[in-house]
């Protein structure tokens, strides 16, 4: 009995010896494997290079344009040279919306007195009459204002929504969420008191001269009644409230000859690398392709295309043989339509595709923080679990919450979806304005992006998701 | 007994829900204040209107020179208004280099075939004769390596320090110390086997045109022994480098008139809230005034001054008055010789100041990450205490070790020193050079900075530093 608890115990010892040696093998192997990966991104990466192409070469990028197909074949051809196992266009139809000549627009404090505005037409507003229009402006603060209003002190005039992003959010898209509001629904809401017209600030916490354009939406507004809707700078906004606080019969011009055309064919690029041991499981990093059309699209979202991009390019550079397949889907229209997540998705539904995991990075080409995971409480803790090998690249944010637009079509209650959260402080500084361009993203912070998504679809390639594993 | 006990135990209780109470109103409060402290640095900030003066209406900040002297006046007048206890300047004696008419270079690959080489003259370097050095050049990836060649291959010769930083560093700054050693002591190391000059690729991650100066020295190599010392560009090393692979022989050719003339007058700036219980506790923060002539000194360390004068105007702001003395100092002479940093300590000393806790930034104005501590271990343990604090404002980084230069003279092994950690990603592509200007910064990430400072210095001067506290 005494010898027999003795054997009992010296073999429990070395199954635990050999546990813990496995532990420490583990975790070793992963710090190593995170290390090359990081190392690959900082020291041969591809994603300045291919993001200097993309801006520079190609520049924005809206769906349906020229450029948007230039984006598609260069990232495909780009794709093609990474020696992945299977590269492809998926077909997709998307809206086409083109802005025209450059916009114009000035208020008048007396007659001939004008003074000029940055202005830049939303995303799917209509044209302003080809002569324009000129009214009077009121200024609000929130849609629900309007209400308040009412139709006899809107009815005529040139709604202008001036709400800042609030400036107290550390995290700057909260800021953006309490704001944008206005620019997506204003010109829906103020129609329907008689506006002829909705001018918006500009969603940037700086002042500068910069109008952003941005999606909005007219919702079921019959076409008679769908008035022209634009943005103007953050110091244009400034300088026409004070000068109304002066003069509220100050006369707002506008001109804008925006157009949108029936749908045309683009396409979702992807690339995969196949599992080794479980094909089957297939685990998506994107970003999309599509861009506003002012600036070049840099930050959002050239940034996100060439990380995800280079995460396949660090696991052929490094070796690194996945056991799922590892897919790049570069998406088209995310934008204005999203119909490119959306088309992804239905495809993977009818080919009955076992999606485990999808990571979106499409928040800048910043400084990398962590990521947003939208999953289960039993899947974020197996990533919870990974904090400890992130801390020596300083990414120390990992919270449950939204993940990317394009790959949210994707959930199903099962799949694992998430975010690369970047530094936001500068983000909406050059967010769908001239001033995204490819300058103001820095290689060392783009790198380190694609490293740490590399890092993490790593883990979760060798490990599984803790859900859906066999 | 049992009535005694019983009576007892409600006493525990009660003194239990006491102390628990206060616990979380405690926490509560300092969760409020440093919400206050982040509020009004964000909505009613000063530092970026004070760094655009610094950065435009000034300029760079030399030791010595009138632009320093201006950013003296300039600093002490915004003090004053912010209706401290006590604002006055420090005299210090501080050296005097000066750079003279711009530095000029080419190398020549065949007679009157030559390229020009942005360049720039290295802090505390003598000028070359007045027609400039013309020799061929050796280049090195390090001072051992001067040895291996020996007196026969350098003397005679230009020797070019060309060792990139590593950008396998996550952290810029450990890569700038790997090879931050050819730059200052490249020089003093060179002449010793006879060369004529000496040139060092920029101390810089990018590859740009900028060349990037900075401080050297020449220990003490007699005066007729001192050989001219210059930085060229990251991009031109790597072209000198593979145009030297085709063709040994080719001739570099530099010329600079810098000159060091004897110490001048200048000053700390330095302003003060008297601490309302314990004023002889007195709590350090600041940044250096001086910089290099190059740019305009906006992230070294314009950032750090205006972070620093903002720690005070925010507790004046919200109505913060300390237990401690808050003391704002603005160190002058930095960059090429920690005058006023010392001038500083002496003078506590010989005034038997009680000094408890010192912060600097000077590592830019960058998104603020953290901090670093040199300090026992018994007061680490007590920053730990407070990283919940800084959670919402995503500061995550608390480690062990370098502080700041300018308060490295109040070391005594009792004082807290700290330094702030910015986002270095981007801090060595604008470091010493024409490209640290005013634009770089991001009027938010400045702020979060100082208000992230002024939290620290809140809660040191709320409970003390622990093996101070009385």
């Amino acid at each position: 009995m005494k010898s027999n608890y003795k054997t009992r115990n010296k073999i429990g010892l070395l199954s635990l010896l050999l546990i813990l040696g496995n532990l420490v093998l583990a975790q070793s192997t992963d710090e190593d494997q995170l290390r090359e990966i990081y190392d690959s991104a900082l020291t041969e990466g591809k994603s300045y290079d291919w993001l200097n192409h993309l801006s520079n070469q190609i520049g924005g990028r809206l769906s349906g344009s020229i450029q948007a197909q230039q984006a598609v074949d260069f990232t495909k051809s780009k794709l093609d040279e990474l020696g992945l196992d299977q590269v492809w266009l998926q077909p997709v139809m998307v809206p086409k919306w083109v802005r025209g000549t450059p916009e114009f627009a000035y208020y008048e404090t007396d007659p001939g007195i004008t003074t000029n505005i940055p202005i830049t037409a939303l995303g799917g507003s209509v044209a302003t009459p080809p002569k324009g229009i000129k009214a009077k402006v009121i200024e609000v603060q929130s849609i629900a204002e309007l209400d308040e209003l009412g139709a006899d002190k809107i009815a005529g005039k040139i709604v202008f929504f001036n709400r800042p992003m609030d400036a107290k959010h550390i995290n700057t898209f909260e800021a953006y969420s309490g704001s944008v509001g206005q620019r997506g629904s204003g010109a829906k809401e103020a129609t329907k008191f008689g506006a002829l017209g909705v001018i918006v600030r500009s969603m940037n916490l700086r002042l500068d001269d910069f109008p952003h354009t941005g999606g909005m939406s007219y919702g079921d507004t019959p076409e008679n009644l769908k008035i022209p809707a634009a943005a103007i700078s953050t110091n244009a906004a400034e300088l026409l409230s004070t000068s109304l606080k002066l003069n509220p019969d100050i006369q707002f011009y506008f001109k804008q000859n925006c157009k949108q055309f029936d749908d045309v064919q683009s396409f979702n690029v992807i690339g995969e690398i196949k599992g080794s041991t479980h094909p089957d499981e297939i685990i998506v990093v994107g970003g999309h392709l599509d861009s506003w059309d002012l600036g070049d699209g840099s930050h959002d979202d050239g940034a996100g295309c060439v990380q995800s991009m280079e995460v396949l390019r660090i696991f052929k550079a490094i070796g690194y043989t996945p056991k799922r397949t590892i897919r790049v889907v570069l998406f088209m229209n995310e934008e204005n339509g999203l119909r490119g997540g959306k088309k992804y998705a239905e495809v993977a539904q009818k080919n009955k595709e076992n999606h485990v995991f999808a990571l979106e990075s499409d928040s800048g080409g910043f400084t990398p923080r962590g990521f947003s995971f939208d999953c289960t409480d039993e899947n974020f803790k197996q990533v919870e679990g990974w904090k400890n090998l992130f801390e020596p690249y300083n990414i120390h944010m990992f919270n449950k919450g939204g993940s990317g637009a394009d790959i949210g079509p994707l959930k199903d209650g099962k799949i694992v979806l998430a975010g690369l959260r970047p530094d936001s402080q500068r983000y909406f500084d050059h967010h769908h304005s001239d001033n995204d361009t490819f300058e103001h993203v820095n290689k060392r912070e783009l790198e380190l992006g694609a490293a740490t998504m590399a890092s993490l679809v790593y883990l979760f390639d060798t490990y599984g998701v803790e859900t859906i594993k066999k």
